[in-house]
């Protein structure tokens, strides 16, 4: 008889940082319970490549939560009125920020680890690339990893939860080479911030510079379908 | 010349305590942003006396936010087949516990807080008459001020964000006294984990036990319309 795998959550954005990460869990043994939040995003191709992606690496399961974080504002990804930025990454917190996004994103993993009694989570956050993104630095994590301890029928019951962040030290090209090994189909994923409904990036936002630049330095194909030479 | 107020976002469930809360801070001053968040409650009257409370407090705003944490399951309040409590208040983690609802109410709050640019949250959790709750005791509270202040724009602009839960110690007479002298009409508000459809309250769970030997204990008429004597 073999032991039942561990079970954990794993958020699942569809794009290129949180496929690596659930092929990482998947590599590492656990049944992995995907998570994508509709948390009112300019597109809805992330979404979609978030289920293809969740298929192709072997989630037990995979599930969609709507939260309507567009009502209030503040984040080109959510607001049609600001901008996505074109012009590189600039100092400070860029305007694609989206206001307690990973906050709102674990807490929801936390609800649904605490009903599966999955003791871990999973997230693709990185703080090299990211790094005007308060929510994407390792200081962040342990604070709510220290939060989520306290929370939950978990903490009062004594198993300690952890919250995972694999990528969070490694340069786009270490992320691609790690899942490139791992068989992520990278040509799943949709990292662009503007994608068209069938998933072609714009080639010219920042998550598209970011993605293309990792696979140069990778020194591998990349697979996108750009709009843009 | 008067200075605009401070705003804070405040946590709305239409409940006793938080309809409490909202009159604590607007007291203290604040433009209220009340929150409520619909997470698949059993019914909606909790939700419309959140409105009504709101309109009769003064608050600046009301906003409602769906998340589906019933399609998790896991409590008695969100799970049609888990059965609420009806035996007075037992040892351990109660059936109507929500899987870290507080955690993405906060969340959500947090959210909106940095989009307002308000560095306070008030949220009526108490510790006293929910002590089987992980999630309304002190130190929770303090683990999620200190992840906040690492997860917003608030923290990397050095202006600390600050949650409030100025019921956290109360008893439920001392919750109603305080309430009464604010001018909080309980009347309108709402406690019953399964109120009908006008917010009449079955008399029998454990939240309206709480509630009427709170009135009782303070002293004062309590203004619920229960379905049994």
């Amino acid at each position: 008889m073999t032991a039942r795998p561990r079970r954990t959550v794993v958020l699942l954005s569809g794009g290129l940082d949180s496929a690596t990460t659930l092929a990482i869990a998947r590599g590492e043994g656990y049944a992995c319970h995907a998570l994508s939040i509709d948390y009112g995003q300019r597109h809805v191709a992330e979404l979609e490549a978030a289920s293809r992606i969740a298929m192709a690496l072997g989630a037990a399961e995979h599930r969609v939560v709507d939260v309507d974080l567009g009502q209030f504002g503040g984040s080109a990804l959510t607001d049609r009125r600001i901008a996505v930025p074109m012009r590189g990454v600039q100092p400070g917190i860029p305007a694609t920020y989206v206001p307690a996004r990973n906050t709102v994103m674990l807490s929801l993993g936390l609800a649904w680890a605490e009903v599966l009694q999955a003791n871990d989570i999973f997230v693709g956050v990185n703080a090299v690339d990211y790094s005007g993104y308060p929510d994407c630095r390792p200081e962040y994590i342990a604070a709510f990893e220290a939060m989520a301890n306290l929370a939950t029928k978990a903490a009062v019951e004594g198993t300690p939860l952890r919250i995972h962040a694999p990528l969070i030290a490694l340069s786009k090209a270490d992320i691609i080479r790690r899942g490139a090994a791992l068989g992520v189909d990278y040509g799943l994923t949709v990292s662009c911030y503007q994608a068209d409904e069938k998933g072609a990036a714009c080639g010219l936002c920042d998550a598209c510079r970011l993605r293309r630049a990792g696979f140069a330095a990778a020194g591998l194909a990349d697979p996108t379908r750009y709009l843009t030479a």
